[in-house]
């Protein structure tokens, strides 16, 4: 039973934020918001409304402008995906400001709905490398988003939560399916194609299919070709 | 003469973010950016554009959803400008988060274009009481934004510059006037019309109007009706 509070919820569409969004709904009557920004893999959208209604929760699919997070693998065609696993340091799949653009519109559909709850997402251990998926990086962005809005004058207290931060992949996944998450509806590649197919090569392929290999748990990700 | 570094300005297109615009083209080559948030004083972009046309920056008017920002008397059709002078507390002209989505976009280009330097005119002097206008939230900001991106994980050193937050009204006028701004071709009001003339009412128009006097600077601004 929720209390009733209402929660917004980051929902990309992929196996973390569906995870998320079953963890919010058990304190949360929860608002899900999704993003097109270009991407590559833009079959989430579609998981991610799928995902939102089976939860129960209303979905808001924001736009953004497609000329602002540019230069990366999953916003530019010419920019490959790389397919034969994690290399060092920010891989070309990293786009720029991501989080932060997504949470500062969080942030107004909060403030405009009376929430002072944010789920995202985030996951520092099995992930990709990226800047703005660590907790000093969630801390810093709570805090400035406390000082930010009309409900943090007030003396509210805005909290993003960020509750797979710590986990591993089998972790999520073993946490998802006890709170009858089904995967097979989520879309994590990227570069699904348009019936949400995944590679199984790019790097969220990987990490996606080790965690449920990790969670002893079948992987019903369907893929364009046989997996080895 | 500039260094050739690249900054990034936020131009609305009104007094204050012109002169910024002024400041940062002294040290900086620049890119405005400008919003199109449905705001009900649109033609402030025509101005924006205008003003970077001059001072010879690029501009790029980013599209935001108009689903995101509501629930203000600047977003809001239904909800009423006040006209009567400023009241207690933060004015319904405040828009949830909108410096947040501001900053966070200008991050974005910022990274995407190889620049560290992103300009605001946020003032905590004479302003309207907005959260999002104090120091210790564009402290924040920044401090959250070199925790965010890859050049920030690369040892970048990501500025916010706010040359104008401890500036009177009548102190950014003068700062525009020595620097060469145009005024006139600037627009504050909060319902300007879509010839850019001001109501002469409005906080801002107030504000404005005060400014000019204090300054000892003739007003340049087009009202639609004579000013007492």
């Amino acid at each position: 039973m929720t209390t009733g509070a209402k929660a917004i919820v980051l929902l990309s569409g992929g196996l973390d934020s569906a995870t998320v969004l079953a963890i919010a709904s058990r304190d949360f009557a929860c608002h899900a918001i999704s993003f097109n920004y270009s991407q590559r893999h833009c079959s989430e959208l579609q998981a991610a409304s799928r995902l939102a209604q089976i939860a129960g929760a209303s979905q808001q699919i924001i736009q953004l402008d497609e000329g602002v997070m540019t230069g990366s693998a999953l916003t530019d065609a010419t920019i490959e995906v790389p397919e034969t696993g994690p290399g060092e340091g920010i891989p070309v799949t990293y786009v720029p400001a991501r989080n932060t653009v997504f949470l500062a519109h969080a942030l107004a559909v909060a403030e405009v709905q009376g929430s002072s709850d944010i789920f995202i997402g985030v996951n520092a251990v099995d992930y990709s490398g990226y800047p703005d998926c660590r907790p000093d990086y969630i801390a810093a962005f709570e805090h400035m988003a406390r000082l930010a809005t009309k409900a943090g004058v007030e003396g509210g207290k805005l909290k993003i939560h960020a509750p797979l931060i710590n986990m591993s992949k089998a972790e999520i996944i073993s946490t998802g399916i006890q709170l009858g998450v089904d995967y097979a509806l989520t879309v994590s590649c990227y570069q699904a194609d348009s019936q949400g197919r995944a590679c199984g090569l790019c790097d969220s392929c990987r990490l996606r299919r080790n965690g449920f290999a990790a969670a002893s748990v079948p992987d019903p990700t369907v893929y364009r070709q046989p997996q080895i």
